[in-house]
């Protein structure tokens, strides 16, 4: 990293060929995070209009939504018409969904013709989906082409690194095959791509979910995935870059849905409390009002805890424990699901395996339990009936942990939302109402 | 996907060359997908013996621990050595990891001493470093280079093609800077690789954590990592599609962490009962026998209970809001941390967001349930009690829930153990308490 006061100091004593030289080399995501650390936007804009035109776009696409805003807004028409079409075509699409409506029509209006219609043909996919993260620039090559004319035209192309080492043969907008920047390079000059190229291409489609051609990608160790549209026309690739962003982008929202709350793609910092109460709020009221039907069963055996208040010290460690179960259930199938090891045909699979878990550990804990109450209260009675209580919440909860989610999916619905809170609300009323007809069959609870 | 049983059939029929032509353009991961649905071992062999030799050490790569050592059990010394030397360096010590010592033995002592000695290094850095997932094939190329020298340098490397598109430029191994294959592409055949250089490179330590190598990797949108030893001497590179395989496994790692199961690399179904079971029992058994602390707590009321039975219906309510805040908390600032969006320094300004939130969550929360529980029971005493409860354990919840992860970064330990399962069980404790202490202080208990 390095020094904001010095350029701030360069910028005050106007030493444009100084910060020149200091801009030159350093890379676009720090200069970024450089620029977002200044605080004042006259200054911010003013930093951002010393860097070399070809470094301005490439920092741009860095920016996070909001400051993209301030710095356009500065802009005259001109300057902003210039960064616009220095934009790689993915990142101009998302420079302008982030934007206001005034803010958008100033910029296309500024824009050419053709940029105007590329942009607007990306920002028409669904969000989430594979053509709402693609780019529409890459090499494209004729199967007749030679090595020779491939390398040219690798050579013209002003893209982005990572899209021009896969090249992709097409013939009408078909895809026929794809030749690596290496196998060209390793080939003889007047060799014909068509004899180089691989034909056993993998693609999906524009509306092929994003989550899905980001693990298709990183399966196949692909550096860029081509997408085709509805009539099997290629119109884009993602790239390898942008597929890491959206699987940590899906892993973080799966985690918040997981714990109860309503994903927001801003960082945890950039929230008001507002924003992060506004995101909690739902689900904990939904699961508050839930949790009162265990209460209510608890209503229902006043008569039992009045005889022995003991049975309510139990609650706690019944319902956690069957909370704890089912959770570890649903998380490993979430994620089994997320990874595609795990598909919803597999659901008696699934089941058959957390049943056998369920022995196993209801067992252990069931022991442990029983032994320690018997040792502490010397009543065999009520270590009974709560080690009894536990194996049968222990099955129950990894039951419900297991299914929901694959059912979830079935219905397509996220199953990260049948994660913990739920679970665990579910499972506590069975756990009390097993627990409580255990007890009424098992003690003397007369008064 | 490809037909499983017409390949066992031209194998049947001994027909190799019709099998070779099958082979010829599919992709590794796909023939390994095959390859591991073949039940038999013998035949597994088999047709793995049918790959054309380049193919077979990609296939080999891609295939899970097990069946390596099982595939290679089966081979002659010969054809051991063959795999062996046609394996990519990090895959053939990532292979040897996997391997029962006896196999590792006869596999070395068949490589030749250069190879011996390269994977030995690969094998001997920590697991979890970079240095464990980096490939010591890289391009490396000296500041008085030509481009037409580069370029010959790049045809001459028959290394993973990934690997050939950021070219590092040493000096007495020392990293002077990177230059990638479209920069050496478009630029004159005989500029000097100095000029063309960035300076500015990006790289890490053999000992850096592995996962923040690859989140550095993707920030940086970068296709390789230079990885750097002790004394500054470039050694490796990450690759990406090794980084986003990083990113995929501590994710799975983290979520497991989360939900209290001991984590296992062995896919869903992979892994048996038995062990599905001992990855849960453990942190199951500590989480119960903690939860006793709440019901102890619990006994001391048992007066209170006794005369208002009631009391104890709002016990799962309290406990699952508790919490379910706690766990919104610990989930944000776990995922916060993991993606350098939080730093343990920054635990102020977190305490100090997550009181507000709990402020404004609580007092909704409050409200609802009161006006709830006064129009059911029209007893405003219990609905005070309740909502005076619920405001104190959502902030406690909130409170405990953020501080907690960052004190475990703090102690060098995994914030994600500091999640839902372990924040539910301190934060129980705390509602029953609260809860208690404000009924026997508000309520009329007397029997």
């Amino acid at each position: 990293m390095f020094n904001k006061d010095l350029i701030l100091q360069l910028l005050e004593n106007r030493d444009g060929r100084a910060l020149l030289t200091f801009w030159r080399g350093r890379n676009a995501v720090d200069i970024a995070a450089l620029l977002e650390s200044v605080d004042d936007a006259a200054r911010q804009a003013a930093v951002f209009r010393t860097l070399p035109k070809d470094l301005a776009a490439d920092v741009f696409s860095y920016l996070p939504g909001p400051t993209q805003a301030r710095l356009a807004r500065s802009f005259a028409d001109g300057e902003l018409q210039l960064l616009f079409d220095a934009l790689h075509l993915d990142d101009a699409a998302d420079f302008l969904e982030e934007l206001p409506a005034n803010l958008v029509t100033r910029v296309l209006q500024t824009a050419s013709p053709q940029r105007r219609m590329a942009v607007n043909a990306l920002l028409s996919y669904p969000s989430g989906s594979a053509g709402s993260v693609m780019t529409p620039e890459f090499v494209s090559l004729r199967p007749e082409d030679t090595v020779r004319q491939a390398l040219d035209t690798i050579r013209r192309t002003g893209i982005h690194k990572e899209t021009i080492y896969t090249c992709y043969v097409l013939d009408c907008r078909r895809l026929l095959g794809t030749v690596s920047a290496k196998d060209l390079l390793t080939a003889a000059e007047d060799a014909a791509v068509r004899d180089l190229m691989t034909a056993d291409v993998i693609s999906v489609g524009t509306l092929t979910d994003r989550e899905a051609a980001a693990r298709l990608l990183a399966k196949y160790d692909l550096l860029a995935l081509p997408v085709l549209d509805g009539e099997a026309r290629m119109v884009g690739i993602v790239t390898v870059d942008d597929a890491i962003d959206v699987l940590t982008e899906e892993t973080t929202e799966d985690l918040s849905i997981m714990a109860a709350v309503t994903p927001d793609e801003k960082p945890y910092f950039a929230a008001s409390a507002w924003e992060h109460a506004r995101h909690r709020i739902l689900w904990l009221l939904i699961l508050m009002l839930s949790a009162t039907i265990t209460g209510s069963i608890i209503t229902r055996y006043e008569d039992a805890i009045s005889a022995v208040p003991l049975l309510v010290a139990f609650l706690p460690m019944l319902m956690d424990t069957g909370g704890n179960c089912g959770s570890q259930s649903a998380t490993l199938v979430i994620r089994g699901l997320a990874l595609d090891e795990i598909q919803p045909r597999d659901v008696i699979r699934v089941v058959r395996k957390e049943f056998a878990v369920s022995l196993i550990v209801s067992a252990a804990l069931a022991a442990a339990n029983g032994l320690r109450i018997f040792l502490q209260y010397h009543d065999a009675a009520i270590a009974l009936v709560i080690s009894l209580s536990l194996v049968a919440t222990v099955i129950l909860s990894k039951l419900v942990g297991c299914v929901l989610p694959i059912a979830a999916r079935q219905l397509r619905m996220d199953p990260a939302i049948m994660a913990s809170p739920l679970i665990t609300t579910i499972v506590d009323a069975g756990a009390v109402l097993i627990y409580f007809q255990a007890a009424t069959a098992f003690l003397p609870l007369s008064v």
